[in-house]
């Protein structure tokens, strides 16, 4: 194929040059000084994405491992978990549970909207014995594109005076959107490499707060590979228990820089930025958007309803066939039915541009009803968004350095 | 520092510029088509290189998870698994077992010999209930450098009749010493990416037979991350149940075509010949191998015992901070006591000497009891070996491919 492919599923998502040529660097020695030193310089990094001072745990494995990870530390056999089922992820997570042993209870959504903190909240409620003994929120559902209000569940849950832990699944909203595991009192949050930290799959994180830690002391479910205890046993020298993922932690180290150089808020404000210009782009095509509400609106990707009568699937095989560009596939209750845009990571507005583009080509070219008109909808929003000329450029020179 | 790095830790060894190209490229769409036709081309060549026909599962995780996946996916809680301290990592694996819930039985060593197959033969016939469920052998012991004769193991398993799963841990010894699933009637081969392989740390396997698999229907210790069940259902489409390690898996693809180019059995002779060139230089220098019997030698590493009175830390460090080499440490109750030399994974004569003069010049300069002349010996081991002329130029050429 010609050119670069337009890697626009919601992650793994487009990896910087920069972040390549630190991983292919020669593998070390994990239990040597330079690694340690490595270690180190990572953890802090880690802390200042997720927002907190607590430990930051990094496994070697996928974002479901750290899914695991937060379940399998904090419970018992038995157990009662509440989850909302705000898509497929949510969905997984729970089944999860199940099969870990847990009593997974779940507050249905129409998959169309974020986590509701009164539903939450009224659950608490009616749990008289305290028996539920933690909420699990996916902040960001990457099968719909709606997002939750983490700070409005964190009230909720504090005025019902529930003593429930809260495990937050920030898989695809860490460094895309705002975040902030102490401030918003997450009690587990899980994250991966493969989304806004712009790295390949291949490491997840469990950010840990004393009420977490103290619930892990008594926690009965069997754990040893995702046990926080060795982990942070050894995490203030920067080694691990067993042998971590060397070369995906050099890219770790590179995109903690990289993220550093560019500032978290710059970053958050650049994800809004292409989410509102996308939405501008379905919205002129006549294309209806999978979430419904105007406040849940995701930063990281932009899942949208295929009209009725087309598949999306074969217009995803289309796109990728003709214009080299892959797209995020309708999941669960969606397959078929949706697409999925992402927009987040290593992106800017002239990726936007083409990814825009290729849609719109696609959408004519295979007889989808809309109307034309999405990518230069998307171009208004991308010029008068107010950023500082020279940004750009500016920001180019960092990524080469 | 000047110059290339010595990796010779026993693992991560020295990763290929050809692996480490691999891995830096752009990650791709783990649920499209070129990742599925990667996928199916890794599972074949991972088959080949652990001597099965049998399924070869493949975990974004390190070889500790691997270990976790055999013993959840077979075993119930209380479960009796017999296993032989031949080392460090058997008694990590054993210790494990224990915070999974199993009753781990240990058959101890000295530290200095393979597992004994007599010891288990009579482990197993004293249990007439038939309640250990598995026996766990770790196939090179990469703390002392003892290689266990599972051919020998599994004939006296058999004479006792007894149903017990076998299990091996081929960590260190995969495409560095002859290994056969199939041929040995292994039931979970435990293997990781960062020996043999060439790999980077961060993917491990476990390669099941039928036995095995029949066993998983079962099991009754929870397990999600490590289910075989979802892994085995996408495994023939070569996707994956969550997100994929992708450039890890970049690089493996690439492994299995260097292993196929150089052919296992000429790997395998190389490793033989390096760990003996090893013993010559270890023998001349007057020292103590860790490893006391002749047949258990292993191909992959050499552990020496330092001299009374000596740290071996203290040497380690000397040789890191003035040669830029990597040794192994002396691990449990080797600590500070041994070193180990890695000869495994990428590796060629030139490395070797490299690697052992570092060594020798070491001994001197820290004042270390010894006998010069260990180089020597090693050199004429290699000239004699008997290798045909221009291979190790076929091999390059292949290398740079």
């Amino acid at each position: 194929m010609d050119g670069s492919h337009f890697l626009q599923i919601p992650g793994p998502t487009n990896v910087p040059h920069r972040i390549l040529r630190a991983i292919a660097q020669p593998t070390i020695d994990h239990r040597g000084r330079p690694f340690g030193e490595m270690g180190r310089e990572i953890r802090l990094g880690l802390q200042h994405v997720f927002g907190t001072q607590s430990d930051v745990i990094i496994y070697p494995g996928s974002g479901t491992g750290a899914w695991e990870a937060a379940l399998v530390n904090t419970l018992s056999p038995g157990d009662r978990v509440l989850m909302v089922e705000t898509g497929h992820f949510a969905s997984l997570w729970s089944e999860m549970a199940r099969r870990l042993g847990l009593k997974a209870e779940l507050i249905s959504t129409d998959w169309r909207s974020g986590a509701d903190a009164k539903a939450v909240a009224e659950a608490l409620n009616a749990d008289r014995s305290k028996s539920i003994k933690a909420v699990c929120i996916v902040h960001n559902e990457t099968s719909t594109g709606c997002r939750s209000d983490i700070s409005a569940i964190r009230k909720a849950i504090d005025e019902t005076q529930h003593p429930a832990l809260l495990f937050v699944d920030t898989i695809s909203s860490l460094a895309s959107s705002p975040y902030f595991h102490d401030a918003w009192g997450v009690d587990v949050s899980v994250g991966c490499s493969q989304k806004g930290l712009m790295l390949p799959p291949g490491l997840s994180f469990n950010a840990v707060s004393a009420k977490a830690l103290a619930a892990s002391k008594s926690s009965r479910l069997p754990k040893s590979y995702w046990s926080w205890q060795a982990m942070l046993e050894t995490a203030g020298s920067g080694h691990f228990p067993y042998t971590p993922s060397t070369n995906l932690l050099f890219g770790l180290r590179e995109a903690l820089v990289m993220l550093r150089e560019r500032g978290l808020q710059q970053v958050w404000d650049r994800h809004a930025l292409h989410a509102r210009a996308t939405r501008a782009a379905v919205s002129a095509w006549g294309l209806d958007l999978v979430c419904q509400d105007e406040k849940a609106l995701s930063h990281s990707l932009t899942a949208v309803m295929m009209p009725q009568g087309h598949s999306a699937d074969a217009f995803r095989t289309f796109i990728e066939d003709r214009f080299n560009m892959s797209l995020g596939n309708g999941l669960g209750r969606y397959k078929d039915r949706v697409f999925r845009i992402g927009h987040l990571g290593d992106f800017n507005d002239l990726m936007l541009a083409g990814t825009l583009s290729g849609i719109e080509m696609a959408l004519a070219l295979a007889g989808v009803p809309h109307k034309s008109g999405g990518v230069q909808a998307a171009l208004e929003v991308l010029k008068t968004s107010g950023r500082e000329t020279g940004a750009g450029a500016k920001e180019n020179a960092l990524l080469d350095a």
